[in-house]
């Protein structure tokens, strides 16, 4: 591979990368800084129909044996046009839902942390292993269908931590993933995405005694408007999950939405606000929805590098605010 | 190093990779996925005569605290031609050993998982620190000769633990390595490594009371052999290890071999049949070997893009059976 | 980003790297071998005047779960021109202080290891997150300014041990950094940097009771001076620690200073001697001084690639003596 690549590189291999530095300051923690993502994409054109790429990710600065911060593949697939409408990727690839899950460039998005609503229900940035297929019908018509490795969650049921990322998964049950994307009228995208899973605790293997069977559904909902140098991004999303044990928790529906207007005020500025509530809890009687507001601004020192800063005000279940300094880039 | 290489590299710096997701199905496990390995090569050409190479993976796709992959270092090492027929290698470099320690990319092996006999004994992927030389004398024949950090077996002996990957070595006792290989018929390879070590427990440091001297030989033979479409490997490896408790877990010997035919039935398919048996305890009289029967098909979707697939019925010591899926690529 | 990284990546982004393999044998302890660091540079120009570098590190050959090495990520900003004589950092980069703290490539220093007054008073290598100034106001002058992320110290007050890595990093208590350095003289080189920060106890996070603010103030200064083929390296280091609890382990005080002759002989080889003292509990009245005094070789293969051995002799708290052999390469 050595020889080969020495000759072809420079015609056929891309390299790219982001990244992306936060400064956190609540009234009921210390503040701290961390350099939350460092993360390097490797491409490759095998010919014009076949093509490789893949991204690698440092998260927290430093990874290994008592240290916070860790290693992942995020992304490592091959990509074949099958026709001039078709396309299919196997491998490792993003679940495609959401709005920050396949697109997550600092420079992309408004705020110095990603939302919750997607992080916590969605939950991105959440990638796994398997086939899928892109079929585009007419312009602006896109269709996505994937058979891949599914969630695998412990006993509390937490979407979030139900993540296995390829590493040794269990993959007694996959995740079935459809969605439909419209983007025909000039400056909107509206997609909606249904995942189904027959088991996402994978046959109980996390579980101390025999569980239900937990199938389990989301459905996500999104919306990008952008008039001139308006835009407003709202997004819905919601988990089912069946059987008692999830039921006993509160967990059997978790759910979440969000609204974000923004106006870019220049090339160089952009304010935003942003109300978002989400509850992994929605499936009980209590007050267990976290509550959001966001305002904040981005200030781009070049199209690809930002600064970024942020107020929060944490209300519902939680009750915290604070500040958030950023700076981000992608190349 | 900077202003250098922004100004040079294009010239002489290359990157490659390859990576393999594996789905393993077996009757006595859970079924698993995981992207096993994810490789970043690095190469640099400081002159005609001085180059760099290296090789940096990702395994089981998640490295930190708690996780079950790890970041490694497989290759780092500079090469210097001597004169026309004479090169050396100093720094990390993988040991001149068996069919796939050196070259393992996915499409260049048949079989979802690389063999049990090179896993088990040689054991692949192995790499050390040191010095090393290769001579051609005449075409066709190649000489390798290496002094290097050696294994470190703790009290089960077991060959495959015994790999310190150059991280804090113990250096207290080196290891000699030669190879002959035999290349002069098109389509033939033969080739046949010795390895000596004067002691493979590095002085006994991770045994609890003073143990015997465990001096330790390898050796390996193998033939690969290609008429047409049809090719055939075959390999033979055996280490002996001396000392009082190497022999009292019957790990004084450790053995295997395996024969490979494979027919390559088109430019897009090729399928082959392997059969191996290894014992790590050859040198007791109890039946410890493994015996592994494979048969599978690989399917190119590009010379370099590869998808597997392969069936497999363990016996001998070990007693299942079960199926494996692969996706693989090199650039 | 794909996209656009596989238009533009060959005009402006730049890779590079550099490593070292040791082997370290002392009389006190077992021979050692470590593929210390491998370091991978990815670069990219965003445009004349805003530029990106990043420096990516694997210590120790492995990390993981159990595994002796980690990654780290240890520069990552951007730089702006902002005219010609001032320019600015934000991100992850290396604090302005000493000799090897941010040129640190092996062929670019003598010795295997490097020197224990830098790697246990500066601490060298040193990170940090925030921002910088560099001004230039006139030739052969330049003045930095930084505020960064500073040190969070446990409660043995160990420098070396305070760097948190911006890894989720605490960041009550923030450093200022001041460099001067004067390159007017062909040949010579001046530089001093002071550094104060409010708390390096960041608040007292680490300890089990309330104490005192321990405010720190680092002055380092040093030469370099070349004439012909003789080079002198010398640097003086000390940090003061204010509070009752830095004082009673003697660590209110922490020094060291060491000077460095070498001469290249030629082209390939260049020989050196170094006589250093540090002493991390400078504050109190025993003998806690570690002197060390090292001669040794480099010989260059190329350039960018040398083998190096020296010979060390540790006295004052330390007694041992020992060789160690390296390799290393930048590219």
């Amino acid at each position: 591979v050595v020889t080969e690549s020495s000759g072809s590189m420079f015609a056929y291999t891309t390299i790219g990368g982001y990244g992306e530095l936060h400064y956190n300051n609540y009234e009921d923690q210390d503040a701290k800084i961390d350099f939350h993502r460092f993360v390097l994409f490797f491409g490759h054109e095998f010919s014009d129909s076949v093509r490789f790429f893949s991204e690698f990710e440092l998260e927290h600065s430093i990874a290994g044996e008592g240290k916070s911060g860790e290693v992942e593949l995020e992304q490592a697939y091959v990509e074949v046009d099958i026709n001039e409408a078709t396309s299919s990727k196997v491998g490792l690839f993003l679940i495609p839902v959401g709005i920050i899950n396949e697109t997550h460039e600092p420079p992309t998005f408004y705020g110095v942390e990603r939302n919750g609503v997607e992080k916590n229900i969605i939950p991105a940035t959440w990638w796994e292993a398997g086939l899928s297929f892109n079929y585009k019908p007419v312009g602006g018509v896109s269709l996505d269908g994937a058979v891949t490795s599914g969630l695998e969650v412990g006993d509390d049921f937490k979407i979030r931590n139900g993540r296995q990322k390829v590493a040794k998964a269990t993959a007694e049950n996959l995740a079935y993933t459809g969605r439909v994307k419209y983007t025909a009228i000039t400056g909107l995208e509206l997609a909606a995405t249904v995942q189904y899973q027959t088991d996402i605790t994978q046959g109980g293997n996390n579980f101390d005694t025999p569980i239900d069977t937990a199938d389990a559904t989301l459905l996500e909902a999104h919306a990008v408007y952008q008039v001139n140098d308006f835009t407003v991004r709202a997004l819905y999303a919601r988990w089912d999950i069946n059987g008692d044990e999830a039921k006993a928790l509160g967990r059997d529906e978790q759910t979440g939405w969000y609204v974000e207007p923004s106006y870019r005020i220049s090339e160089k500025v952009g304010v935003f606000a942003r109300y978002a509530e989400y509850d992994n809890n929605a499936g009980n009687s209590d007050s267990t929805t976290v509550e959001s507001t966001n305002v904040g601004v981005n200030y781009f020192l070049h199209e690809n590098v930002v600064l970024k800063a942020d107020y929060e005000d944490l209300g519902g279940s939680k009750d915290s605010k604070g500040f958030n300094l950023g700076f981000g880039y992608q190349f």
